[in-house]
């Protein structure tokens, strides 16, 4: 068995050294083997200027980020996903990097930008990709609103993916219910980590909604966390569970597909 | 406003005749502008051998169920989408057809076959088109298991479907919330016809779950029917609802797409 992660937390707008000792703290002593941290998870969220997020945008291998994940992930011997603000050499992107006990380092930018995110990131140009976390497990990123996009689910699965790892920062009310049927489609798990907490910067204010999750592969709730709580939720699942698409003995998720009769 | 039912009963299995006259005063007296009827409607589902497919697949343009909604159709100044058991030159089909008042068929043959369909029909080869029904609404049809496939539905929305009519013989438990997921995404209304009740052929038994259901371009319930009740719902909707995907003042859900991205 496999044992995996949820956390949930309220990061502090701007504060990236406080969260990373947060998140220090609430990791401490925890045993699994993959742990997915929320969206944008060191910096914060609500950004008012491309300044702002240039202020602390990160290195992908080398930022403060990528400094405590590398160490926290050999440390404790668990991967992790997190996301976090990227700068590469001045274009910023809304990404999320799986860390590896070995010291590999895996980086997704967002695909689909939310909202006014598009004022200050760059749309991700690294793709949908599979990666293997601790044990070979084989790991697909996509962040908080490329759930309003079946593809970006569908594409890691059919590139391989037995856990979509799913870091998250959602305002709007149909997310959690949408990775049910992403979870069913596609036959995998998927570990939504979402923050908690309302964010204000100027006349900007965002609550977000909480409820992270980790669902089975006919998209079952096996755990999640309600709207305010912080804490980290633990499942053991079977990966492997993920490697049949067979919905009934005449019916199988992939095999049944057909791609001529569909438009892109 | 554009008057949309979805009618929900239980058909009896090789008795076309007597579903049709059913069908007949079910529907007797109605005003509405487009009524989903659900899958193989005046044929019943549990089959056995192609033997009893054959005996009572019809022509898409001659045969019982077109006359018999294509009058209607005329009589009641109303479009209707009917699923039923094509026999076209020899090759038998899960079809669906949408009748206009103005005497137009246009026939959907489903694409992704459910279970032991697949010993009795031919896989569709009609493609998933979007037709006009009464008054130009633009109307896709998808048959049941295509449910599980999100490209069915995103391929009728992508070629402008504001209607995805949903004749269906629901046995697996997901498909209802799948379909707010489907509406949700696509931003388009969806109507799914289920039918009732338990049908018994030699040693085999299938129980049909009803709850048919339409929905808005938000995936929210405009009504629903119950497990088991036979009739039909009416709401009224206004399919130009379905021309915008703005999702946010900076979100579209389908000029966000990233087609190039995706894996199919």
């Amino acid at each position: 068995m496999y044992k995996v992660g949820v956390l949930q937390f309220e990061p502090k707008l701007f504060q990236v050294d406080q969260n990373l000792n947060y998140l220090r703290k609430m990791l401490e002593d925890i045993e699994a083997d993959l742990v997915v941290l929320p969206e944008l998870a060191t910096s914060g969220y609500v950004f008012n200027s491309l300044d702002e997020v240039k202020s602390l945008a990160e290195d992908a291998k080398t930022g403060k980020t990528a400094q405590l994940f590398t160490q926290l992930s050999q440390e404790l011997d668990c991967s992790f996903v997190v996301g976090f603000a990227e700068n590469d050499q001045g274009k910023l992107y809304n990404s999320s990097s799986l860390f590896n006990p070995n010291g590999e380092i895996f980086t997704y930018r967002k695909t689909h930008l939310f909202f006014e995110e598009k004022l200050f990131f760059t749309p991700g140009d690294s793709g949908l990709n599979v990666y293997p976390a601790k044990g070979g497990v084989k790991v697909g990123m996509m962040i908080c609103f490329d759930w309003q996009f079946p593809e970006s689910a569908r594409t890691l699965a059919l590139r391989g993916a037995q856990i979509i790892a799913h870091p998250s920062n959602l305002v709007l009310p149909w997310c959690q219910k949408a990775m049910t049927i992403r979870s069913l489609e596609n036959r995998v798990f998927s570990i939504t980590s979402n923050r908690t907490g309302t964010e204000i910067n100027g006349d900007k204010e965002l609550y977000f909604t909480g409820m992270s999750q980790i669902l089975n592969t006919k998209g079952e709730v096996l755990t999640s966390l309600t709207k305010t709580e912080e804490g980290i939720n633990f499942v053991r699942i079977n990966p492997s569970d993920a490697l049949s698409k067979q919905v009934t003995e005449h019916n199988n998720a992939f095999t049944d597909r057909r791609p001529d009769m569909y438009q892109t």
